[in-house]
Protein backbone atom coordinates (compact mmCIF):
# COMPACT_ATOMS: atom_id res chain seq x y z
CA UNK A 1 0.00 0.00 0.00
CA UNK A 2 1.04 3.24 -1.19
CA UNK A 3 1.71 6.00 1.98
CA UNK A 4 -1.30 8.16 0.79
CA UNK A 5 -3.36 5.15 0.99
CA UNK A 6 -1.79 3.91 4.96
CA UNK A 7 -2.51 7.17 6.13
CA UNK A 8 -6.19 7.35 4.53
CA UNK A 9 -6.70 4.04 6.00
CA UNK A 10 -5.24 4.79 9.46
CA UNK A 11 -7.16 7.61 9.61
CA UNK A 12 -10.52 5.64 8.83
CA UNK A 13 -9.38 3.22 11.47
CA UNK A 14 -8.54 6.03 14.31
CA UNK A 15 -11.77 7.71 13.49
CA UNK A 16 -13.90 4.35 14.21
CA UNK A 17 -11.86 3.55 17.24
CA UNK A 18 -11.96 7.44 18.93
CA UNK A 19 -13.85 9.30 17.28
CA UNK A 20 -12.97 12.41 14.98
CA UNK A 21 -12.16 14.59 17.96
CA UNK A 22 -10.52 11.86 19.64
CA UNK A 23 -7.55 11.35 16.50
CA UNK A 24 -4.67 13.77 16.42
CA UNK A 25 -2.49 14.14 13.49
CA UNK A 26 0.28 12.09 15.47
CA UNK A 27 -1.68 8.97 16.25
CA UNK A 28 -2.41 9.20 12.31
CA UNK A 29 1.67 9.57 11.54
CA UNK A 30 2.29 6.94 14.14
CA UNK A 31 -0.55 4.29 13.04
CA UNK A 32 0.41 4.61 9.34
CA UNK A 33 4.02 4.63 9.96
CA UNK A 34 4.52 7.91 7.71
CA UNK A 35 6.00 11.68 9.04
CA UNK A 36 3.77 14.25 9.65
CA UNK A 37 5.19 16.03 6.83
CA UNK A 38 3.77 13.19 4.38
CA UNK A 39 0.13 13.88 6.12
CA UNK A 40 0.34 17.54 5.17
CA UNK A 41 2.29 16.71 1.30
CA UNK A 42 -1.34 14.75 0.94
CA UNK A 43 -3.59 16.20 2.78
CA UNK A 44 -2.43 19.91 3.17
CA UNK A 45 -5.77 20.96 4.74
CA UNK A 46 -5.13 18.45 7.91
CA UNK A 47 -7.77 16.59 9.31
CA UNK A 48 -10.57 18.02 8.07
CA UNK A 49 -9.26 17.11 4.32
CA UNK A 50 -7.81 13.58 5.81
CA UNK A 51 -11.65 13.10 6.98
CA UNK A 52 -13.22 14.17 3.17
CA UNK A 53 -10.86 11.63 1.85
CA UNK A 54 -12.09 8.87 4.55
CA UNK A 55 -15.72 9.82 4.12
CA UNK A 56 -15.33 9.97 0.10
CA UNK A 57 -13.57 6.62 0.03
CA UNK A 58 -15.49 4.42 2.69
CA UNK A 59 -18.62 5.81 0.77
CA UNK A 60 -17.75 4.18 -2.37
CA UNK A 61 -16.17 1.00 -0.68
CA UNK A 62 -19.64 0.42 1.35
CA UNK A 63 -22.11 1.08 -1.54
CA UNK A 64 -19.94 -1.24 -3.46
CA UNK A 65 -19.79 -3.77 -1.35
CA UNK A 66 -23.67 -3.20 -0.87
CA UNK A 67 -23.78 -3.77 -4.64
CA UNK A 68 -21.59 -7.33 -4.22
CA UNK A 69 -24.30 -7.99 -1.89
CA UNK A 70 -27.04 -7.24 -3.95
CA UNK A 71 -25.72 -9.07 -6.98
CA UNK A 72 -25.19 -12.16 -4.55
CA UNK A 73 -28.79 -12.14 -3.06
CA UNK A 74 -32.09 -13.84 -4.48
CA UNK A 75 -33.82 -10.69 -4.48
CA UNK A 76 -33.71 -7.49 -2.91
CA UNK A 77 -35.57 -8.55 0.33
CA UNK A 78 -32.46 -10.95 0.76
CA UNK A 79 -29.69 -8.28 -0.31
CA UNK A 80 -31.08 -5.84 2.78
CA UNK A 81 -31.09 -8.66 4.91
CA UNK A 82 -27.84 -9.83 4.21
CA UNK A 83 -26.46 -6.39 4.43
CA UNK A 84 -27.55 -5.86 7.95
CA UNK A 85 -26.74 -9.53 9.04
CA UNK A 86 -22.96 -8.59 7.57
CA UNK A 87 -22.79 -5.61 9.41
CA UNK A 88 -24.04 -7.08 12.36
CA UNK A 89 -21.19 -10.06 12.15
CA UNK A 90 -18.50 -7.03 11.53
CA UNK A 91 -19.59 -5.17 14.62
CA UNK A 92 -19.28 -8.56 17.00
CA UNK A 93 -16.10 -9.64 15.33
CA UNK A 94 -14.77 -5.47 15.71
CA UNK A 95 -15.78 -5.60 19.32
CA UNK A 96 -18.59 -3.19 18.66
CA UNK A 97 -16.33 -0.03 17.74
CA UNK A 98 -18.23 1.70 15.27
CA UNK A 99 -18.46 0.27 12.36
CA UNK A 100 -19.40 3.47 10.02
CA UNK A 101 -16.99 5.81 10.01
CA UNK A 102 -19.22 8.06 8.01
CA UNK A 103 -22.00 7.99 10.90
CA UNK A 104 -19.91 8.82 13.42
CA UNK A 105 -18.35 11.60 11.94
CA UNK A 106 -21.72 12.93 10.46
CA UNK A 107 -22.65 12.78 14.31
CA UNK A 108 -19.57 14.24 15.72
CA UNK A 109 -19.05 17.31 13.34
CA UNK A 110 -22.39 18.21 11.45
CA UNK A 111 -22.13 21.30 13.21
CA UNK A 112 -19.00 22.08 13.52
CA UNK A 113 -17.26 21.45 10.19
CA UNK A 114 -19.30 22.82 7.12
CA UNK A 115 -16.83 20.78 4.40
CA UNK A 116 -17.23 17.49 6.69
CA UNK A 117 -20.81 17.85 6.98
CA UNK A 118 -20.82 18.15 2.83
CA UNK A 119 -18.74 15.03 2.53
CA UNK A 120 -21.15 12.96 4.47
CA UNK A 121 -24.40 13.91 3.03
CA UNK A 122 -22.96 13.51 -0.84
CA UNK A 123 -22.28 9.83 1.02
CA UNK A 124 -25.56 9.44 2.01
CA UNK A 125 -26.72 10.82 -1.19
CA UNK A 126 -25.37 8.89 -3.12
CA UNK A 127 -25.97 5.41 -1.16
CA UNK A 128 -29.95 6.65 -0.83
CA UNK A 129 -29.93 7.05 -4.95
CA UNK A 130 -28.00 3.97 -5.14
CA UNK A 131 -30.12 1.78 -3.22
CA UNK A 132 -33.54 3.86 -4.18
CA UNK A 133 -32.62 3.01 -8.25
CA UNK A 134 -32.60 -0.73 -7.30
CA UNK A 135 -36.03 -0.07 -5.18
CA UNK A 136 -37.38 1.41 -8.44
CA UNK A 137 -35.88 -1.30 -10.87
CA UNK A 138 -38.09 -3.62 -8.81
CA UNK A 139 -41.44 -1.72 -9.09
CA UNK A 140 -41.21 0.40 -6.56
CA UNK A 141 -42.83 4.17 -7.34
CA UNK A 142 -41.55 7.36 -6.42
CA UNK A 143 -41.53 9.11 -3.82
CA UNK A 144 -41.56 5.72 -1.85
CA UNK A 145 -38.20 4.19 -3.48
CA UNK A 146 -36.65 7.10 -2.23
CA UNK A 147 -38.15 7.21 1.17
CA UNK A 148 -37.52 4.14 1.57
CA UNK A 149 -34.31 3.57 0.92
CA UNK A 150 -33.33 6.44 3.22
CA UNK A 151 -35.25 4.43 5.78
CA UNK A 152 -33.14 1.29 5.13
CA UNK A 153 -29.83 3.68 5.47
CA UNK A 154 -31.25 5.35 8.83
CA UNK A 155 -32.06 2.63 10.55
CA UNK A 156 -29.20 0.85 9.57
CA UNK A 157 -27.15 3.82 11.39
CA UNK A 158 -29.25 4.00 14.29
CA UNK A 159 -28.99 0.39 14.75
CA UNK A 160 -25.43 0.04 14.91
CA UNK A 161 -25.70 3.02 17.91
CA UNK A 162 -28.29 0.75 20.06
CA UNK A 163 -25.75 -2.64 19.09
CA UNK A 164 -22.65 -0.55 20.33
CA UNK A 165 -24.67 0.38 23.63
CA UNK A 166 -25.65 -2.82 24.27
CA UNK A 167 -22.24 -4.54 23.03
CA UNK A 168 -24.64 -6.76 21.27
CA UNK A 169 -25.71 -7.16 17.46
CA UNK A 170 -29.14 -8.19 18.38
CA UNK A 171 -31.07 -4.63 17.06
CA UNK A 172 -28.89 -4.93 14.20
CA UNK A 173 -30.18 -8.57 13.33
CA UNK A 174 -33.83 -7.03 14.41
CA UNK A 175 -33.50 -3.87 12.21
CA UNK A 176 -32.85 -6.51 9.34
CA UNK A 177 -35.52 -8.69 9.81
CA UNK A 178 -37.85 -5.65 10.27
CA UNK A 179 -36.47 -3.54 6.80
CA UNK A 180 -36.90 -6.86 4.96
CA UNK A 181 -40.51 -6.92 5.83
CA UNK A 182 -40.91 -3.40 4.98
CA UNK A 183 -39.42 -4.12 2.00
CA UNK A 184 -41.09 -6.97 1.17
CA UNK A 185 -44.60 -5.06 1.66
CA UNK A 186 -43.51 -1.95 -1.01
CA UNK A 187 -42.41 -4.86 -3.72
CA UNK A 188 -46.01 -6.60 -2.48
CA UNK A 189 -47.18 -3.29 -4.07
CA UNK A 190 -47.70 -2.02 -0.57
CA UNK A 191 -51.23 -2.33 0.12
CA UNK A 192 -52.18 -3.83 3.13
CA UNK B 1 -34.34 25.58 39.08
CA UNK B 2 -32.09 24.56 41.73
CA UNK B 3 -28.33 24.51 40.97
CA UNK B 4 -28.27 20.53 40.37
CA UNK B 5 -30.85 20.86 37.68
CA UNK B 6 -29.15 24.20 36.14
CA UNK B 7 -25.61 22.22 35.85
CA UNK B 8 -27.97 19.30 34.97
CA UNK B 9 -29.31 21.14 31.55
CA UNK B 10 -26.76 23.27 30.40
CA UNK B 11 -24.48 20.15 30.23
CA UNK B 12 -27.51 18.39 27.95
CA UNK B 13 -27.13 21.31 26.01
CA UNK B 14 -23.45 21.62 25.50
CA UNK B 15 -23.72 18.18 24.93
CA UNK B 16 -26.26 17.96 22.23
CA UNK B 17 -24.42 21.14 20.74
CA UNK B 18 -20.16 20.37 21.25
CA UNK B 19 -20.48 16.61 22.21
CA UNK B 20 -19.13 14.87 25.11
CA UNK B 21 -15.41 15.00 24.10
CA UNK B 22 -15.97 18.72 23.28
CA UNK B 23 -17.48 19.82 26.30
CA UNK B 24 -15.12 21.19 28.97
CA UNK B 25 -16.51 21.01 33.23
CA UNK B 26 -15.06 24.52 32.90
CA UNK B 27 -18.28 25.27 29.77
CA UNK B 28 -20.52 23.66 32.08
CA UNK B 29 -19.04 25.92 35.06
CA UNK B 30 -19.95 28.75 32.93
CA UNK B 31 -23.30 28.06 31.23
CA UNK B 32 -24.77 26.73 34.84
CA UNK B 33 -23.57 29.55 35.86
CA UNK B 34 -22.38 27.55 39.41
CA UNK B 35 -18.87 27.43 39.80
CA UNK B 36 -16.52 24.12 39.48
CA UNK B 37 -16.67 23.28 42.92
CA UNK B 38 -20.49 22.94 43.15
CA UNK B 39 -20.47 20.14 39.90
CA UNK B 40 -17.86 17.90 42.29
CA UNK B 41 -20.64 18.49 44.85
CA UNK B 42 -23.21 17.07 43.17
CA UNK B 43 -21.06 15.14 40.91
CA UNK B 44 -18.31 13.73 42.42
CA UNK B 45 -17.18 11.90 39.83
CA UNK B 46 -16.90 14.97 37.21
CA UNK B 47 -17.64 14.79 33.92
CA UNK B 48 -18.43 10.77 33.63
CA UNK B 49 -21.20 11.15 36.72
CA UNK B 50 -22.52 14.24 35.14
CA UNK B 51 -22.64 12.11 31.81
CA UNK B 52 -24.98 9.18 33.55
CA UNK B 53 -27.26 11.58 35.04
CA UNK B 54 -27.79 13.72 31.55
CA UNK B 55 -28.64 10.69 30.30
CA UNK B 56 -31.13 8.54 32.73
CA UNK B 57 -32.79 12.11 32.78
CA UNK B 58 -33.19 12.61 29.47
CA UNK B 59 -34.53 9.05 28.73
CA UNK B 60 -37.07 8.92 31.58
CA UNK B 61 -38.10 12.89 29.40
CA UNK B 62 -38.63 11.30 25.92
CA UNK B 63 -40.36 8.50 27.33
CA UNK B 64 -42.88 10.83 28.93
CA UNK B 65 -42.98 12.69 25.75
CA UNK B 66 -43.66 9.25 23.72
CA UNK B 67 -46.32 8.38 26.09
CA UNK B 68 -47.96 12.13 26.18
CA UNK B 69 -48.03 11.86 22.56
CA UNK B 70 -49.18 8.33 22.53
CA UNK B 71 -52.06 8.95 24.35
CA UNK B 72 -52.73 11.74 22.73
CA UNK B 73 -52.71 9.99 18.92
CA UNK B 74 -55.71 8.18 17.69
CA UNK B 75 -53.65 5.22 17.54
CA UNK B 76 -50.12 3.75 17.46
CA UNK B 77 -49.85 4.24 13.84
CA UNK B 78 -50.54 8.10 14.38
CA UNK B 79 -48.49 7.58 17.87
CA UNK B 80 -45.04 6.95 16.07
CA UNK B 81 -46.26 9.02 12.74
CA UNK B 82 -46.49 12.04 15.14
CA UNK B 83 -43.25 11.47 17.20
CA UNK B 84 -41.28 11.65 14.25
CA UNK B 85 -42.90 14.09 12.80
CA UNK B 86 -42.43 15.71 16.05
CA UNK B 87 -38.34 15.65 16.31
CA UNK B 88 -38.61 16.96 12.45
CA UNK B 89 -40.05 20.28 13.55
CA UNK B 90 -37.62 20.55 16.60
CA UNK B 91 -34.43 19.27 14.50
CA UNK B 92 -35.29 22.52 12.14
CA UNK B 93 -36.17 24.83 14.82
CA UNK B 94 -32.72 24.21 17.16
CA UNK B 95 -30.50 24.68 13.62
CA UNK B 96 -29.96 20.48 13.33
CA UNK B 97 -27.80 20.20 16.83
CA UNK B 98 -27.49 16.62 18.05
CA UNK B 99 -31.71 16.08 19.32
CA UNK B 100 -30.99 13.03 21.17
CA UNK B 101 -27.86 13.11 23.90
CA UNK B 102 -28.09 9.74 24.85
CA UNK B 103 -28.06 8.69 20.74
CA UNK B 104 -25.09 11.15 20.33
CA UNK B 105 -23.28 10.21 23.64
CA UNK B 106 -23.65 6.69 22.91
CA UNK B 107 -21.54 6.60 19.67
CA UNK B 108 -19.21 8.98 20.76
CA UNK B 109 -18.54 6.60 24.30
CA UNK B 110 -19.50 3.07 23.98
CA UNK B 111 -16.21 2.37 23.50
CA UNK B 112 -14.31 4.43 25.81
CA UNK B 113 -16.34 4.48 29.15
CA UNK B 114 -18.29 1.74 30.38
CA UNK B 115 -20.49 3.22 32.89
CA UNK B 116 -21.50 5.87 30.34
CA UNK B 117 -21.88 2.79 27.98
CA UNK B 118 -24.22 1.39 30.45
CA UNK B 119 -26.45 4.56 30.95
CA UNK B 120 -27.34 4.31 27.76
CA UNK B 121 -28.01 0.94 27.42
CA UNK B 122 -30.23 0.91 30.37
CA UNK B 123 -31.90 4.55 28.30
CA UNK B 124 -32.13 2.36 25.09
CA UNK B 125 -33.89 -0.67 27.26
CA UNK B 126 -36.03 1.65 28.39
CA UNK B 127 -37.59 2.92 25.41
CA UNK B 128 -37.92 -0.36 23.93
CA UNK B 129 -39.24 -2.01 26.75
CA UNK B 130 -42.30 0.77 27.06
CA UNK B 131 -43.08 0.78 23.52
CA UNK B 132 -42.94 -3.28 22.55
CA UNK B 133 -45.52 -2.93 25.37
CA UNK B 134 -47.52 -0.93 24.00
CA UNK B 135 -47.07 -2.92 20.50
CA UNK B 136 -48.33 -5.81 22.59
CA UNK B 137 -51.68 -5.10 24.11
CA UNK B 138 -51.88 -3.57 20.47
CA UNK B 139 -51.82 -7.07 19.38
CA UNK B 140 -48.32 -7.43 18.33
CA UNK B 141 -46.94 -11.14 19.44
CA UNK B 142 -43.18 -11.83 20.38
CA UNK B 143 -40.63 -11.24 19.73
CA UNK B 144 -41.95 -8.87 17.00
CA UNK B 145 -42.95 -6.76 19.33
CA UNK B 146 -39.65 -5.73 21.08
CA UNK B 147 -38.10 -6.15 17.46
CA UNK B 148 -40.46 -3.54 16.29
CA UNK B 149 -39.82 -1.16 19.33
CA UNK B 150 -35.84 -1.27 18.62
CA UNK B 151 -36.14 -0.97 14.83
CA UNK B 152 -38.80 2.23 15.58
CA UNK B 153 -35.92 3.20 18.08
CA UNK B 154 -33.16 2.64 15.66
CA UNK B 155 -34.66 4.38 12.75
CA UNK B 156 -35.28 7.54 14.97
CA UNK B 157 -31.87 7.75 15.87
CA UNK B 158 -30.28 6.71 12.41
CA UNK B 159 -32.43 9.17 11.03
CA UNK B 160 -31.38 12.26 13.12
CA UNK B 161 -27.49 11.56 11.75
CA UNK B 162 -28.82 11.69 7.91
CA UNK B 163 -31.03 14.76 8.74
CA UNK B 164 -28.06 16.78 10.44
CA UNK B 165 -25.80 15.78 7.64
CA UNK B 166 -28.20 17.26 4.95
CA UNK B 167 -29.59 20.36 7.51
CA UNK B 168 -33.12 18.84 6.40
CA UNK B 169 -35.51 17.35 8.49
CA UNK B 170 -36.77 15.25 5.49
CA UNK B 171 -35.09 11.67 6.48
CA UNK B 172 -36.93 11.82 9.69
CA UNK B 173 -40.15 12.48 8.06
CA UNK B 174 -39.57 10.08 5.29
CA UNK B 175 -38.50 7.17 8.39
CA UNK B 176 -41.49 8.29 10.26
CA UNK B 177 -43.99 7.33 7.16
CA UNK B 178 -42.47 4.22 6.56
CA UNK B 179 -42.45 3.05 10.49
CA UNK B 180 -46.13 4.61 10.30
CA UNK B 181 -46.51 1.62 7.24
CA UNK B 182 -44.00 -0.95 9.31
CA UNK B 183 -46.47 -0.86 12.64
CA UNK B 184 -49.69 -0.76 10.47
CA UNK B 185 -48.73 -4.28 8.76
CA UNK B 186 -48.10 -5.81 12.12
CA UNK B 187 -51.17 -4.53 13.88
CA UNK B 188 -53.11 -6.11 10.40
CA UNK B 189 -51.16 -9.17 11.29
CA UNK B 190 -48.16 -8.98 9.32
CA UNK B 191 -49.88 -10.84 6.82
CA UNK B 192 -48.62 -9.86 2.52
Amino acid sequence: MGTRDRIVTATNELFRAKGYQGTSLADVSAAADAPTGSLYHFFPDGKASLAGAVIRESAVAYQALFELIADGSRGLVDAVGNFFDGAADNLAETGFIEICPIGGVAREMANADESIRLATADAFAAWVGALAERFSVAGVAEPDATELASTVIATLEGAFVLARSHRDATPVRAAGRQMRRLVQVHLAGGEL
